[in-house]
Formats: C-alpha cells, structure tokens, sequence
C-alpha cells in the first residue's frame, strides 16, 4: 500500500486487523502522508498529516491504539523543530519506532503471562490475538508462545469467531505454523469444553481496556461469564497502548459492522432475504470478570490497574 | 422416501432434524417397512420391524424422542393379535396417530407457554424448535406462536447456531413466513444482548430432559449460563416424549458429529488443513439454570419435574 487512503480502507475493510497492528498500521500510514508530501514548509506537511490523522480516526471507532498510534505521530511531527523534510524524516523513524516497540512489548508480555501457564495447561482462547494482529509474536497467542518456548506443553482451544472466523483462519494456522496443538471449536461449543473441564485457562486480547472493563472481539464477555462460572482464569494480555483508563465502559462506542458478515459466507447466502440482522464487533467485559491484565510492564490485577494508570502518568 | 433405509440416512445425515420429527419420521420409517413387508406370518414382519428399529435407533445417539417413539411402535407390533397384514396396519395407523399428536402437543405446549409471555417481550431463540423440528407448530416458536396469534406484539432474536446454522436458516425464515418480527445474530452476540437488556426470556426447545438437566443443541448452556446471569427467565418448551426421568446428564451420550461440519461452509473451506475439531452437537444444560419446562401439561419447574414424572408412570 503505497498511500494513507489505502492504509485506512485496508482498516476499515478489516484486510488489517488486530488492535496492536492497526495503530502500527496507521503509524505507517502517516509516515506514508508525510513521505509521499511535496510539501515545501514544516506547517504544510503537519496539516497533510492532521488530514491522514483524521481520516485514519473514522476507519474503526472502538480500538484505542488507533487513536493513540496517531496521535502520538501528530505530536512527533508537531515537535519537529525542523524543515518540511525533518519533519517527515521524523516521523518515518517513529512509525518504525513503534513497529519496534511492538514486538518487543510482546515479548515482554509474553514473558510475564508464561508465568502463570502450567506444563499441560489447555489454554482457550477467542478471536486472533497473535502474530497476524500484531507487528509480529501476539499478545495472547505471544504469551503461549513464551510458554511452549520454554518447554511447557500447553495446548490452545480456538473458537471460530464468528462473523469473521478470525478463530479459524488466523489462530489455527498461526499455532499449526508453531506446532502448538490446536483444537478448533464453533463460539457455541466454549460452554461444552468448560463443563467439561478440558479448559485450564482462558487468554484473550483487547481491543481497548477501561477503568472498568474490557472491550474485546464480540462474544469475548461470553466467554468470561461462563469462565467466571466454572472457576476457570480469565487473563487478557494487552499492551498498555490498549489502556484508555480516563474512559469507563458506558463512554465507549461499539462499532456496528455490515449486515452481509453475518448473513453471508463470502459469496454463500445463509439467511433469508431481507433478515433484520445484529453486528457489533465488540463486546464489553467487565473487571469483575477479569483476573488478571497481562502487559509489557507485567501482570495486574483489576484493583491494580488504577494504581498502574496513576503510575504511568 | 420409500423405504426404512432412506428415512434412517436422512435423520443421520439431519436432512430431518429436531427431536420430535425425528421421533414422527421414526416412526413413519416403520410403517414404511411394515407397508413394504412380503412377510406371510405376524412372526416374519414383527421381525422385519425389529430389524428396522435396531437401523433406526443406531441414528442419533442423544434425542429421546427417537428411542421413545421406536419403541411404542415395536410395541404397537407385538401387542397386535392379528395377521401380518393387522399389523402392519395397526403400524401405519400408529404412526399417523403419533404425528397427528405431535402437532395437537405443541398446540397445547404453547397455550401453556404463552401465559408466560407480555406484550412488547423479546425472546431469544437458539436453533430451530419450530415447524421445520416438529410435524408442525413447533415447540419453542409454537409458544411464540400462539402469544402472536393472541396479539401480544413479541419479537424474536435467533441464534445463528453454528455448525449447522438452523438459526440463520431455519427460524429466521420460519418467522418471517408468520410475519413475527425476528433479528438473527451470531452465537457469539448473546452476551451482548442480555447485557445490553435487549432479551427478556429466552424460550428453547429439547433433545432429552433427564432427572437433573436438559440436553439440547450445542451452544445452549452457553445462552443458559448468560441468561442465569442477567436474571432472565429461562424456559425449554419440550413435549413429554422428551422426557427421560429414569436417567441422569452423566448416563447421556452426546453425539460428535464429522469435523467437517465446523472446518467447512458447504463446499468452502474455512479452516486450514488437518486442524483438529471438536464437534459435539449438544450440550447439557443442568436445572439449576432452567426457570420453567413447558410441556403439553402444563408449566413444570425442575421441582415439579420429578413429582410429574411420578404421576405420569
């Protein structure tokens, strides 16, 4: 993709997914703006970035590291003392910066969530949280990595993830590329297992996590309750780019997607004509159901995460 | 279809589906075998008849309905002191019989059912317990039903119910056919709902009601648990037929069904190659989570269940 237009459609369409690797995306989308910009003043190529800024800003309305990846280029550009050229140059180097840093995040995250695998822990986990919605390594898929790097034999359940099936297309192969075994089951199916007791714990990603809940890929806070139900932990490992803890859940926007995902499979119709149809994307849990937040500064409690915020600011 | 044979792959492969079709099928199956019988003695056909139902009850291991109606078949046989050609009339008669219940139960299941429904209520369905699961009326959209036709101004929300999606494309067209108002979603978005107060009772239908659970599509302890949550009512409209009082959930089979189901969409693959599925079609709801079983008796609570289950022997 050679302009921002094309960086923000690919968002919108959900060709990238995956809340870490939007906001790198968008990142590179501004570093697109600013290395395509004929722009002769520092003041012109900021507003062609504020323009790029706003545009990436309506692609989706519920993750929260879109808004904080553009922002924080707005602000690297706006700091530049320099020309037109510095400016750009600046931010080509923070986008790479960013797509650096996170990797290097999950690693960090994976690390500090492997601590609470055991050898032969059966770990489920809903939607694709791992190297395809990242730069690279994942976040809940990178704290299984760091685990089965270590030796542990854990193995993942995978729901499909309806509408998208981001389940079954993007967890079970990431994991069959890592020979981590695999069990591929239908979103309904997460009641059965559990009951079942095949499931030792449940990680997940986030998409945006409030002072008072986590916003994740719909059907996630089914998940929870029903984990919540049969004692099981329920961990979410997300950077703390994903951490907008100035909002509480009742402020955030749940995006509504096109009826078609749900009444279509690819070209395939599975419902009748004319079928009044519901597509939120996200879902809202809340800390009540939540362990534990795995980020790259380590593991926090619900009670912690307030104190963290405070920390970090 | 002519003969025994075919009817048993249809139910095998759920080209007929739902507990008591599959029951009525059954049952016409054996009708079929005693039409089609050459035999000259009662001996001879009764023994074809056997050999039918010993096909018939290898189908599907888990709904009840199926062994129920097989067996009060055979029985018809035997208890018959005729001829071969008596019996195979007094079969055929049965069957007729049966289906002709069927439809008179459901009618009476939702003039029970409907007294627990207001005007303006939103149910939510899972799978499909209507017309297209019965000989007619259905079960659980029978209850809907007969509160439509008496002018309480109900709408549904259906499931999708994956693998199979007799949500998507079952109860959704049923519905629509009665011009009751339905909003289908995925597996996933029951949370979302029931968090978002949009459900007021959710109604299911029955493959088995055993002494301490009901048994029924995969994906409906999911939808129980969340209900159960959110203090929702929580209904399983089910003929006596599904019944089985004299078992437990830990004595019941849960049939796995072929992988495919969940790795394919038709033809289209959805999954990569090789990935290991679980498929189980049902799952086991146990009655703490169950508020009301409506039956063609009445309105049972999981109290009652076993006091009725008394007075029906």
């Amino acid at each position: 993709m050679k302009d921002c237009h094309r960086v923000a459609s690919a968002i919108k369409d959900m060709k990238i997914r995956g809340a870490p690797l939007i906001g790198v995306a968008a990142a590179y989308a501004l570093a697109l703006t600013a290395y395509n910009s004929k722009a002769k003043t520092k003041k012109e190529v900021i507003k062609e970035i504020e323009k790029s800024a706003s545009l990436l800003k309506k692609t989706r309305p519920t993750a929260v590291n879109l808004f904080w990846a553009v922002d924080r280029m707005v602000r690297k550009a706006r700091e530049n003392t320099g020309t037109a050229k510095t400016v750009a140059k600046a931010v080509i180097e923070e986008a790479c910066k960013m797509a650096d840093e996170d990797v290097e995040t999950n690693r960090k995250m994976g690390k500090h969530g492997s601590a609470l695998l055991n050898d032969g822990d059966v770990i489920l986990t809903h939607c694709n949280a791992g190297s395809l919605a990242t730069v690279d390594y994942g976040t809940a898929l990178g704290v299984i990595r760091v685990a089965w790097e270590q030796g542990k034999k854990v193995s993942v359940i995978a729901t499909e993830t309806r509408p998208k099936l981001q389940g079954a297309r993007l967890t079970a192969y990431e994991l069959q590329q890592d020979d981590i075994p695999v069990t591929l089951i239908t979103d309904g199916m997460v009641g059965y297992v559990m009951q079942k007791r095949l499931v030792d714990r449940v990680i997940v990603g986030a998409d945006r996590i409030v002072r008072d809940a986590v916003i994740n890929k719909i059907g996630t806070f089914g998940v929870a309750v029903l984990a919540h139900e049969h004692d099981i932990p329920f961990y979410v490992a997300a950077p703390t780019s994903t951490f907008d803890l100035a909002h509480s859940a009742s402020e955030v926007v749940i995006e509504e997607r096109n009826p078609d995902e749900v009444t279509h499979f690819g070209a395939q119709k599975i419902a009748p004509n004319g079928v009044e149809v519901l597509n939120p994307a996200f879902d809202i849990t809340p800390m009540q159901y939540v362990t534990a937040i795995i980020c790259e500064t380590g593991v926090l409690s619900p009670k912690d995460l307030e104190r963290h915020a405070k920390w970090k600011t």
